[in-house]
Parts: structure tokens; C-alpha cells; sequence
């Protein structure tokens, strides 16, 4: 059955962000990123795709012709897979970061490296990660597909970091240029690292909650380190056996 | 001095990697990139500039106009600046694997992550960074964009890789999934440590030259780290002070 009008208009007006939030989803396209969701055991609202994909077993999808993938996509080539999911905005539960191991990005802008941080909290099992309200957009598409399915796995929450940190029970790592060297700290039983953007580093409010300043010692010429390098190498810190 | 056509034409044509090789140059688009490049000593062909650019101190400029920008431009929306550089490709030299740190990419074809790794062994104070011919172009705008300036200051040698480890007069550490854990490998004095693709891990050729396979265990969900940010663990590790 063909897809309505109404429904190709609200479709291709998920381009738009205000729509998207207005209607509380995101829109992911490509059978890599819709695969890796799915197998991260996201339930998709809608799945619409072109009689050439395969979904996996299960998966109920929405068979479209090419002409009308072509009209939804935000792509101008667009892929065999259009895929529509909600929205959910989780809380951080009072004491929840005195358990286990936090991540917290504070003004990290390139989805990419947002995405690939919640990747590596995600391989380094760590519990959670927190987002300042001036990072990427969890709900794009860039964040999400450099999240290579951990977006779905991962606890992620949006709230305020300082005002979090401040009443923190555990040790707040704060990444810097000019702190203790990372590989000579004790690691503790439990805390929260935050990950600064490359250009501007931790703010202002945050830094002031930070308990360790910790850093990771230049040895040559680059003046800084990525910000997901940067991340991945404190993470690999925490669960260093020897 | 208005630009000639058939000086438009060539600059124009450089958008095509195969004019580039047949000229021996490189192009960088964008003020960011060119005083990074230049702050990190290349020494630039030539740089055509609109007259809104002010160029840093003793840096020889050819002014042109938006309208002359945005024909040589590779870019829909140009920047203010468009630089050509020298290709210069670089030999190993008999022996020099056996001094110092060797990073080493085995097909690593993501340009960002073939740039973001030259930072990162910049960073580290490595001696030198090895591509395999399959890697993504060095000379890449997105390479150098990546390496943030690094790309000027390291020693990056395109060679067989195999070939050269095969005599090499130190261990070679291989980044895999099944090897010994990282954080439990002594440090050696020198050494070679090869990144292979995300996708592909080492090609059998390198893995059978390597003498050691590290691991950087995996605590959760995730199925594979981004490959420079287990390049940035590596390199870490290899510098830690205890």
C-alpha cells in the first residue's frame, strides 16, 4: 500500500529538529546504524524500506518504493532504510553517581566525538554518561550512528553537570592540560570523569566541582588530544589491571 | 594582478587527486589548517588569499578576488584561503625501526581517523608514523585536516609494511581482539605497535610479522573500538609513568 500524502509530508518534516522533538523521535537511516539498534534491542515505532532489504527476522517493516524513499529520506542518495524511534529522556535518580563509573561530556559539540565517547563508555562498561545541555544533540544522526549501536546500550542522560557534581559522594576527574599525570592515580571504586571540548576545555562551573585534575602527559609537538582519545584513554585507566 | 585563466584551470584541476600526483602537490582550503601547517614550519607553494585574510607575519601571499576564490575553490562555500603544497614522500631508512616508537596503519582508510592518529603519536612524542598503500591518502584535505598540524611536524613513511617488519630489530605489538592484555605488557625500549581497520582488524600478511598481540580488554557492550582511539590507549600506555 502506498504511503499517504499526510504521511510523506510528516516523514520528510522529521529533516527539521523542532519537528522531531515536537513529535518526540529521531529518525535513523542506513541498514548499518538499523541493524546495530536493533541488535542493541531498540523497538523501532516504524521501519520503512525498499523490497531490495532484508530485516532482520521479527522485524515488522513498512515495504516503500524507491521514488517514496526517496521523497522521506533527509539524504540525497538515499539507502534502503528509513527507521523512526522515540525519544527517551532519562533522569539522573538522586545518589545514582556514587555507583560504578560515570562519563560526563561537558560542552563536547562534534557529534562524532559524542558519539564515539558513548562508544568507548559502552566497551569499557561503564555505567553511565552525562551530557551538558550545550554538546551534540543525542538525537542526531551523526551521534547516533558514531555510536555504532552503544546508544542504545548505554545509559545517557542530558542534565546539568555542575549542579550535579557538587553533591557528587565519589572523586570528579576533570581532564586538563595541567593536572596530576593520569598514569600515577589511583584508580577509585567509583567516580565521575568529565571529558572537556578540545577548543575551550571544562567550564567554568564544572571545573569548580572537579576533585582531581587529572592529565594526560604531552610528549611532542600536537597541542592537544582529541576529546574521544582523550576519553578513551582515562576509560582504559579505570579498568587497567596492572 | 588578476589570476590568468590557465592559472584558474590548474588550480581548479588540482580537485582531482590525479592531477594532484601528476603535479606533486597537495591542497589545503580554510584559515584554520593553513596557519596550523604553517605554524608546525611547511613552507607553502604558494598561498591565494581574498583580501580579507590577513596572513600571519613574513607569510608571502597571492591576493585574489571571491569571484577568483570561489573558481579555484574544492568547496561549495569557500574560505578565505587556498594553499598548495609540496608532496614530499619519505623512504624508511635501513634500520631506523630499531630507534624509538614506530605507530604503524594497517588499512586504516577513514581519513579522520588516519589524521586524528598522526596527532596522536605527535602527542606522544612518537619517532615515526607508518600507512600501508591502502590507508586513506596522506595527502587527503580530510587527513591533514584531522592531523590538526601534525601532519607537518611528524616523519609519515608510506610503505609495505610487512616487508619492513619482517627484519625488524624490535617487537611488533599488533592491536587485536585475542591478545594479551595491554596494561599487563611491560613497556620495551623500542618498538613498532600496528593498528589494523575497524572492520578488518590486521591484514594476514602484518599479523604474521607480529611478534606480540596486546588487547585492551572489552567490560561491556560495545563491539569494537574506534581505531584511533585504540591507537591513542596504546600510545598512552607506551608513555605511562607507572
Amino acid at each position: 500500500m502506498p504511503l499517504t500524502k499526510a504521511e510523506i509530508t510528516r516523514l520528510r518534516g522529521l529533516q527539521r529538529k523542532r519537528q522531531r522533538e515536537e513529535a518526540g523521535v529521531f529518525v535513523v537511516e542506513g541498514p548499518k546504524v538499523v541493524i546495530e539498534l536493533l541488535a542493541a534491542g531498540h523497538a523501532f515505532e516504524a521501519v520503512y524500506a525498499t523490497p531490495d532489504w532484508t530485516p532482520p527476522t521479527g522485524v515488522m517493516v513498512t515495504t516503500v518504493t524507491a521514488t517514496e524513499m526517496a521523497r522521506i529520506s533527509h539524504f540525497p542518495t538515499p539507502g534502503p532504510v528509513f527507521a523512526v524511534g522515540r525519544i527517551t529522556r532519562a533522569d539522573l535518580a538522586p545518589a545514582e553517581l556514587a555507583r560504578g563509573y560515570t562519563l560526563a561530556l561537558d560542552g563536547i559539540q562534534d557529534p562524532g566525538n559524542v558519539g564515539t565517547l558513548i562508544r568507548i563508555a559502552d566497551w569499557f562498561g561503564l555505567d553511565r554518561v552525562l551530557l551538558s545541555a550545550d554538546c551534540a544533540d543525542l538525537y542526531s544522526q551523526k551521534v547516533i550512528n558514531a555510536s555504532m549501536g552503544s546508544f542504545a546500550r548505554m545509559r545517557v542522560i542530558a542534565t546539568d553537570l555542575a549542579g550535579a557534581f557538587r553533591t557528587a559522594p565519589v572523586p570528579v576527574w576533570g581532564c586538563d592540560l595541567a593536572g596530576r599525570d593520569l598514569s600515577a592515580c589511583p584508580v577509585p571504586a567509583a567516580a565521575v570523569i568529565v571529558i572537556g571540548s578540545e577548543g575551550r576545555g571544562l567550564s567554568p562551573a564544572v571545573a569548580a566541582t572537579v576533585t582531581e585534575r587529572v592529565t594526560i602527559p604531552r610528549h611532542g609537538g600536537a597541542e592537544s588530544l582529541n576529546a574521544a582519545v582523550a576519553g578513551g584513554i582515562v576509560c582504559a585507566h579505570l579498568r587497567r589491571s596492572a
